[in-house]
């Protein structure tokens, strides 16, 4: 389905407040009727407190909740100016509306119709007319298909949604009305405070980069999470998103990860989804954290809303009940955190002021008959151990415990020395006061241990995260001559079009070599002959041994029908070979077409490694690498990478990533392999799919790493269709299936 | 620390009635004062509604709480018999107490009193004195160390947690009291109703074998759920988990799963934990369904609640929020469900049903304007159609969203076609009469779609946990001679006694091979030469290529120092290599004692699998199986059996759970290797294991498996430290730990 607007979209538009922060409001469609929407806007606007002035428009004229009713926008606008405009006309008249609103000065518009792109062609013919018209008018558009928005801080409320959220610090955009208007009614219950609600619609114009953008400078913000469903714009994403995280956290919930729920999500929307890989990777890459369902998107923010985050991993877990001690460590190894190591001096003191019962090493349980004073001892020596980063608190409801006053002090003791702190208060009534005090101090607070371990874990990503938006990419410079060389572009296109003007779209591998040693990427010697004579000539020129292959557009298994041969240490043994290899392929493959055979130098060998690129609809080019050889796809030890924000770090971990790792730094004493030539190589390929949008895919499987370097030993690369069309729906494929197609290369 | 009473366990002691529905409960230490736990309990117990006669203890006399308090316990049973005895005096009284209790007829005794065997040795003494008590008196003990027991059907409250929990279905038994007040206090805010609660404490007698026996013939409970720290006798435990998942489901919470749990675990309850692969293999096997959290814990217990499980996976979506719709889709199949592939009829009358922008595909999009009428036409359609197991319903508010209604129209329809259901009523308030709608007609809803996915996997998971649970093991017959062969103990225990004789436990590749070959399971013909003559000799026997490997119990890693040739094809090479690799042995480790040289005849390579075993304190011995070779401990591509309750379906399942499964099913046109070759040897490895106690560890790393069959090429044993000692702390060790320790095999 045709994506409108993308195209048209142009850098330094206006800024979204005047969503959030409106002069005046006008309401079109207002309706005298309660219960319909066009009447429940107008009440939330009023009921919200909001300041500015507030129009109902509708023909019928009269009065609604006792505000005169302009007939039109028109004679709205001549009364003061207006700068946002509510729509909630059906579909057809929405365009009217909207040229009605250019030409009255309107900035912004709110379209809550439904009725467009997500309806059919007619509809999307509607919306790229009304993103025309908007255009026009250097308007702003937010819609159609929304809830609407909401500021808690202006206050402003232009929804129709029942009731008014808490004012608080966690902004929330959502791609789906439905889920805003859950989440909305959930929270309040929950006693979560929000900044601002953003319905996102269509995203005819305002998109979740806008909104990531507007966010990100919101003082009143200081979590923003995000409902998506896909990404419009993959790199002014990235952007916006980089931007965002070094600012505060952002925390996403992006469904359509499976199979099943990318079908529903293009059935949903009609979006053309992106590999889940790929957004996988922009999200760790552009430093936003990204959760697997609503509940774990909540318990995110209430984990950022923390006043402190922890500089470090290492957590003293302070409790009444040793079975919440041993959940929260279960639960904070799971996450990767440490109980931490207590200093003796600190065990001493915690011996000295805890009963001698109670457990005065890490969990620390001060038992079950523990009142706040005791909490409030050991928490004061835990806060001067110097080998703890900040604590876990747990209370049990026994019979002796004072929660609320427990909460009280752990405030106190977390302030007074800067101290990160979660909390498990455990239970549900005996806890309400305890929790209440907690939240209002902002301490991240739970029913359960494991939630309180899961807070933990968020806020040390944060600070992992916030470093990863702010470290400069390969393509910045003076980054940029590391660990790239200079791509010989000429040089691969002169191949492409060799390749191109024999009707090929798949290179041979003695074509993919020549292309990557192009671009500085060291490969194994191996040429193309045509003859068994020409084939023991190379062979003369390479060295001995080597080995020799079929080269032929129709033969994938290439071990499977006799056509490798390996370790051939003559001239003799190649001319030999060479018939060989020919008349199995002609046994075989009696129809397969012939290129020849290549002759490769057979060098040391060394780990089997894979490195690989494909393109995504959403995000350009994606990098893969990975466990080589025959069983790529057996294994899975992959890692991926977008190339665009690709940093020096993200080529260092994409391998440690992989169970490879532990073979490539030296398993059981064998000396590591070059890991910093295995970088050059992957940031070599970067800088050819990012140079080279001719390139469909590329593996290169295997990749030989050893002590003294890493050299490609055989590859494959697939151009587009056509040079200049946008890539196949192929960028949405399982990135290591071209192997998979492919069989063993040697 | 030692643990008491194990040993004396019977068979037919009296089952646990008493504790749920005793006749007459005398509180011995009842206190006057109101807040002590003393004096809760007679409170809680009055208050329960329990209709036996309550009798405070206290040496005081008077009056607590309109009773007459008794003098003594025998004084309480002059006036009529007392079966039940809670005991709140503190520890150095217990054993006096138990004494009076045991000669004036009580049958059952629960000691809140803290002071045992958590304490330190004197606690430990004084606990294993209150066993012998008991024993002499066969009365049965709960605790000490606990916050009491609940029956909400009975009624009875005979403990001193803050009020009485909701009547219900759901039993919970906790080894932490602390967590058991928690939830207590939790569930009451949360609505969910209980049959029992029973505090384990520290199990000194009744302990969670007992509680799952009691639970499983408790007609009032549907659902048993269990917090434990540790498995007392792994054996009873598995018997009567499997007896108890026959009849409902069980759901665990253990505890100690990470290493820094399993720390925190052992200073909490001074047990010696098992490993955590035999736990997850003991709760597999025995069909119990473990969770990671508390949080999954109760919400499994909402889900199991349900009236009506499925048959089937294949889930139908129904919903008036795409969002939701596709969040459900994501998580139903992280969870390895599907969305039902509707048939034509059915989509052709959704169609018919439905307005025509909404979604008759799966998910069923009814739209956001769907009233109850609209679900409850869409949800018959699916109840009807013959590809749907049954459905999850998501409801959003939206402006025209009828929750309560759509309760109503969901739980009829349910009921009326007996169809599956769970759904998510996604918000707060607007959704709290719906929600409290469903719960009474016990249908699992959540606040979430992901919730409700998960509730759906739990439903389907239980058919087949339950299933496992009746599944006969290999030991019973008729099944018994199936895989299994007769293993000849008597020239394995030979072998054992030669090597102890040399003061020796770990057997050479040859002793191991000797053994195996015992029990019917193929090897590689592998001999002893102490001289080159004597090797040449068994090559030309076995015949050609045969392999070479330096036999030394000082040198590991044999390739390394040259110990091994492989391909050796006649006499002379044979010969030479012998003196090749004893020369090679001296240079490199020259205090080695060498045993000789192994010859092997080289068979066919197959794919190299690792099968071994190892042996739980708690659990006996474990099977474990997998991707063999050199990398075994870098892939960790194996999987788990305990081989107490080992079945035909485990054995086949085995390789099933690792990706080497792929590799041996014929990867990418490949011929499948000999499955039933593996199983037999697995099987064999298992008997092998249980007929000889004294094997501490066995690894046969590589076996090759190849479409002929399967055969062990090297392994290694290791002797328990002295024939009939328990078994060491290795039990908890990796269980690949031990190919770790020792290098590549060949």
């Amino acid at each position: 389905m045709e994506r409108t607007g993308n195209a048209v979209r142009e850098r330094g538009t206006p800024a979204l407040d005047v969503f959030f922060r409106p002069q005046a409001v006008a309401v079109v469609g207002a309706s005298h009727v309660p219960g319909k929407i066009g009447h429940i806007v107008v009440r939330n606007l009023q009921e919200s407190g909001y300041t500015g002035r507030i129009v109902p428009v509708n023909p019928k004229g009269g009065e609604i909740r006792g505000l005169p009713v302009a007939q039109s926008l028109s004679e709205a606008a001549a009364e003061g100016p207006i700068d946002l405009a509510v729509v909630a006309v059906p579909a057809p008249a929405v365009v009217d509306v909207a040229e009605e609103a250019g030409r009255v000065g309107v900035r912004g518009l709110v379209v809550l119709s439904a009725g467009f792109r997500e309806t059919g062609p007619e509809g999307a013919r509607r919306e790229a007319a009304l993103l025309k018209v908007v255009r026009r008018h250097s308007m702003r558009l937010l819609g159609p298909n929304v809830v609407g928005v909401v500021d808690t801080h202006t206050p402003l409320n232009a929804t129709f949604a029942e009731g008014f959220p808490n004012r608080g610090e966690v902004a929330f955009v959502s791609q789906s009305g439905a889920l805003l208007l859950a989440i909305h009614d959930w929270a309040r219950k929950e006693g979560m405070g929000f900044s601002r609600f953003l319905s996102l619609g269509n995203k005819t114009d305002v998109d979740e980069s806008d909104a990531l953008a507007a966010l990100a400078e919101d003082p009143n913000t200081r979590v923003i999470l995000l409902y998506l469903e896909d990404v419009r714009d993959g790199r002014r994403f990235l952007e916006a998103a980089r931007r965002a995280v070094r600012e505060k956290p952002v925390v996403v919930l992006k469904s359509g990860r499976s199979d099943a729920g990318a079908r529903a999500a293009a059935s949903h929307t009609g979006a053309l989804a992106g590999s889940d890989r790929a957004y996988e990777a922009a999200f760790r890459q552009s430093g936003v954290l990204r959760v697997n369902s609503l509940e774990e998107l909540f318990a995110a923010a209430w984990a950022f809303l923390s006043p402190r985050y922890p500089r470090g991993k290492k957590v003293a877990v302070l409790t009444n009940a040793g079975g919440g001690g041993i959940l929260a460590s279960d639960a904070l190894a799971a996450r990767g955190l440490e109980l931490s190591s207590l200093s003796r001096d600190t065990i001493r003191e915690l011996r000295e002021t805890l009963p001698p019962e109670a457990s005065a090493l890490n969990p620390v349980d001060v038992l079950g008959d523990a009142r706040a004073d005791r909490y409030a001892r050991a928490a004061e020596v835990l806060a001067r151990d110097p080998e703890t980063d900040g604590i876990l608190a747990i209370v049990c409801p026994t019979a002796t415990a004072e929660p609320e006053k427990t909460a009280q002090v752990l405030a106190e003791t977390a302030a007074r020395f800067d101290l990160p702190l979660t909390a498990a208060f455990m239970g549900g009534e005996a806890m309400e006061a305890g929790v209440r005090r907690l939240r209002e101090a902002r301490i991240p607070v739970y029913a359960f241990p494991e939630a309180a371990a899961e807070a933990w874990a968020r806020l040390v990503a944060y600070g992992e995260l916030r470093t990863r938006s702010q470290t400069p990419t390969l393509w910045d410079s003076p980054h940029r001559h590391r660990l790239l060389g200079e791509g010989d572009v000429r040089r691969a296109e002169e191949v492409f079009a060799r390749v191109r003007a024999e009707g090929r779209r798949v290179l041979l591998s003695s074509e993919v070599l020549e292309v990557l040693a192009a671009f500085g990427i060291p490969v194994a010697p191996t040429r193309l002959a045509r003859t068994a004579r020409e084939a023991a000539a190379i062979a003369e020129e390479f060295g001995y041994p080597v080995a020799l292959k079929i080269a032929s557009p129709d033969i994938l298994h290439k071990s499977d029908i006799g056509g490798v041969r390996l370790g051939l240490a003559d001239a003799g043994a190649v001319q030999r070979a060479f018939r060989e290899i020919v008349d199995a392929a002609a046994a075989h493959v009696p129809d397969a077409f012939l290129y020849g055979v290549e002759v490769q130098k057979m060098l040391v060998r060394g780990h089997e490694v894979f490195v690989g690129g494909m393109r995504d609809p959403t995000f350009g080019p994606l990098l893969v690498a990975g466990m080589g050889g025959v069983f790529v796809n057996l294994l899975e030890d992959v890692a991926y990478r977008l190339v665009e924000p690709l940093t020096e770090r993200d080529v260092e971990e994409i391998f440690r990533e992989t169970r490879l790792y532990r073979l490539l730094r030296g398993f059981r004493g064998e000396p590591p392999a070059n890991l910093a030539a295995l970088h050059r190589i992957v940031a070599r390929v970067a800088e050819l799919l990012r140079e080279l949008p001719d390139v469909l895919e590329l593996d290169l499987n295997p990749v030989f790493a050893s002590p003294d370097g890493a050299w490609v030993v055989d590859a494959k690369l697939t151009l587009r269709e056509e040079r200049g069309t946008a890539p196949s729906p192929s960028g949405a494929r399982k990135p290591e299936g071209g192997a998979e197609s492919d069989g063993p290369r040697s």
